[in-house]
């Protein structure tokens, strides 16, 4: 017997390369997977499916929060209007250090796993120590996850002996290889400053083994070359493409500080890009040269980065804030257009993750992360173009129904309560 | 009979100078007016009182938007990722001639007073035109209002002869001058681009003589200078100070490309000036010099602009742009600390308008213009710092209940329906 959902009347953005709206559109889940989809009147509608009434909605691919520290929204507003340094070192590091453990990473994960699938995101790439524990509340919330156990040279949550912080990272990877769809493990090295040479190359080579995304905080602050002990005269990007980093599993996360060297060793290696409009402005790091990157053909998603340095994981506003930060940036309000920014929050991040060919559009064979966008609300209309809508007007809280792997998880904006495997 | 509204059990941000948050506060609104304010157990109920019981909430005055074109609501999302010459020429101002009439005029602005009264703004500054109409939909719905008349010197809506555009917001004025308590009439010549040396003179010095605010944009793009005919070499600031314009009843709207010379202008003559920032991203204008214009001391409020630019009304997103953009166009974290953009937000809009004797902060008695923001939600979770929340978590969506005028206007998220006079 099929799970069969069925989705009509909506106008449906498929995010597909040059694929028109579908105004009055329906669509077919099965077994978590789309089937088909196109105008209403071309499907049929199958006698057991359910059936979602999408008028007045968007229907679109869910979004991709290419970066997230999910437990972190425990520390969201503890420590505000600070440089990186300061408030990194002196305030998240010691807080961590006395709050975090196995029981507040799982609470505050799945606080954060809520917050994400009320606005509208049902995938997330995450780094964070107890990688467990937010692999379980992925889990049971419902969310899609890359879900990264972290890797630093100096004493942990739950890696007390830095000694052991890939040996550590690698039985994580294995206990979650294969157990569920939706949880992909992943190693996330925190820096290159916070990591010596030996263990990034440690933890790459465990990566590339395991067959999983390597993921690490790159280029964030002007200052970050001189905190790195090996690093001399080279920009960060060449020192990690030196030690043989950089390829087509490696996420880079930040990239603000990039010149055009950099940005060619990007697009040589294959590598993807999560974009952090929000936490490089609020961090007061810089204005990454996303423009450039997009040029070169560089794989790029958004990010929120953890609540502690936003404070929001709503991509929506994510989406507003990277379309007129750059548009101001570069003195071009073309730069940034609404479409390409709503492909960036979907396809964009999927491509940056390397899981284009399972989500990030709405398309036969893919799997159904969707969201349905409510439209009726004054400040949504009227509507003359739905990504300029979605860009500088909608908020994760016009989102009124998530579907993640065919799975509703939010029905007229509240959880359906946690789904557990 | 007294009509009286306790609010208790809230959280109360005064927003007052140097006035600690009261926790677990209430306050006694009587006739419209704030009579008192203090901790939960300093104040009595009133056997009469209408009671809303603000636990979870936070208790704040109505944020004040100093700029709106409340109307352009029906072209919100017409024409995008265009600059500011060609989205007004080109699109806008053909649209307007064929589309705006009084009926539409009035539709539209009943929209934006509702968008705006649900996403917690009591009182905004609008310039327009058929200002009769727009100053019936701020009545009807129950908003404050500064309703400027429009001033352009050629053939608007409303005014197909400019001849008579000031003759016509004279008018106007005289029509609403007394009318409400809650509607301000006032003048507004679009620019110093479309408005002649002469036009400017004679409508400063009409509003001079009625006594309402006159409104202008100002140095909204780079390239204004060179639009103006009579400006020579002269900065914007500069020609319209040398004719007089510019004094303590002028507000001056964008101000983005200002040097020192400007802002020690502005300073001078007492002007009060609305930044815009959102709009001015959006249609790649400029970044506005408000740290600078704040360490001067001038009075400084914040604006969406009309939806046509922005393209939403939301105040509370428009705090964490702001924040955002001065931090990472500043390099500098601190300079637009959270407490100081909801002040902005507040008592700075309202000083910029010349009405802080009347709202802006919450004090016995000014007028009871009060918002309960709704912190029960996953994503303003948890709070350290509660200014730190409405900056960078809290969204429109997030007020329940908003209050002008002693009015239950929002009443749990909804319009509590027409508020006739």
């Amino acid at each position: 017997m099929t799970d069969q959902l069925f989705i009509r009347n909506g106008t449906i953005l498929t995010m597909e390369a040059d694929s028109p709206v579908i105004e009055n559109g329906s669509l077919l889940v099965e077994n978590g997977e789309i089937q088909t989809l196109g105008p209403n009147g071309s499907l049929a509608l199958p006698s057991r499916a359910r059936v979602i009434d999408a008028a007045d909605c968007l229907v679109m691919p869910g979004l991709v929060n290419c970066h997230t520290h999910l437990p972190m929204s425990l520390f969201r507003g503890l420590a505000d209007d600070l440089p990186l340094d300061v408030w990194l070192f002196e305030h998240i590091f010691p807080a961590e250090a006395e709050q975090i453990n196995p029981g507040s990473v799982r609470k505050w994960a799945r606080h954060s796993c809520e917050e994400l699938l009320l606005s509208g995101t049902t995938c997330c790439c995450d780094g964070y120590f107890h990688g467990d524990e937010v692999a379980g509340a992925a889990l049971e919330t419902g969310i899609r996850i890359v879900a990264g156990q972290g890797i630093i040279d100096f004493p942990a949550p739950g890696v007390p002996d830095p000694e052991k912080n890939v040996a550590t990272a690698v039985a994580f990877v294995r206990r979650w290889a294969g157990r569920s769809p939706r949880i992909m493990p992943s190693i996330f090295c925190h820096s290159p400053y916070t990591c010596s040479a030996t263990t990034l190359v440690a933890a790459k080579q465990a990566a590339r083994e395991l067959g999983v995304l390597f993921q690490i905080h790159v280029a964030e602050t002007k200052a970050e070359t001189g905190n790195i002990t090996d690093c001399g005269d080279r920009s960060v990007v060449r020192y990690l493409d030196d030690l043989g980093i950089i390829d087509d599993a490696t996420l880079l996360v930040h990239c603000v500080w990039l010149d055009g060297s950099d940005i060619a060793i990007i697009k040589k290696r294959g590598a993807g890009v999560a974009h952090c409009a929000e936490s490089n402005m609020k961090l007061a790091s810089g204005i990454a040269p996303v423009p450039g990157m997009l040029e070169a053909g560089i794989r790029l998603g958004l990010g929120t980065d953890g609540s502690a340095s936003n404070n929001n994981l709503d991509l929506f506003q994510e989406m507003d804030m990277v379309s007129k930060l750059h548009t101001v940036a570069c003195s071009d309000p073309w730069v940034m257009a609404a479409k390409k920014v709503v492909t960036l929050a979907t396809l964009g991040g999927a491509r940056a993750l390397g899981l284009d060919q399972k989500i990030g559009s709405l398309a036969r064979g893919k799997r159904a992360d969707i969201i349905l966008v409510n439209l009726k609300k004054p400040h949504l209309v009227p509507v003359y173009n739905p990504f300029v809508t979605l860009v500088h007007g909608a908020k994760g809280s016009d989102v009124s129904h998530v579907i993640v792997d065919g799975r509703i998880v939010v029905e007229k904006g509240e959880l359906t309560g946690r789904n557990r495997p």
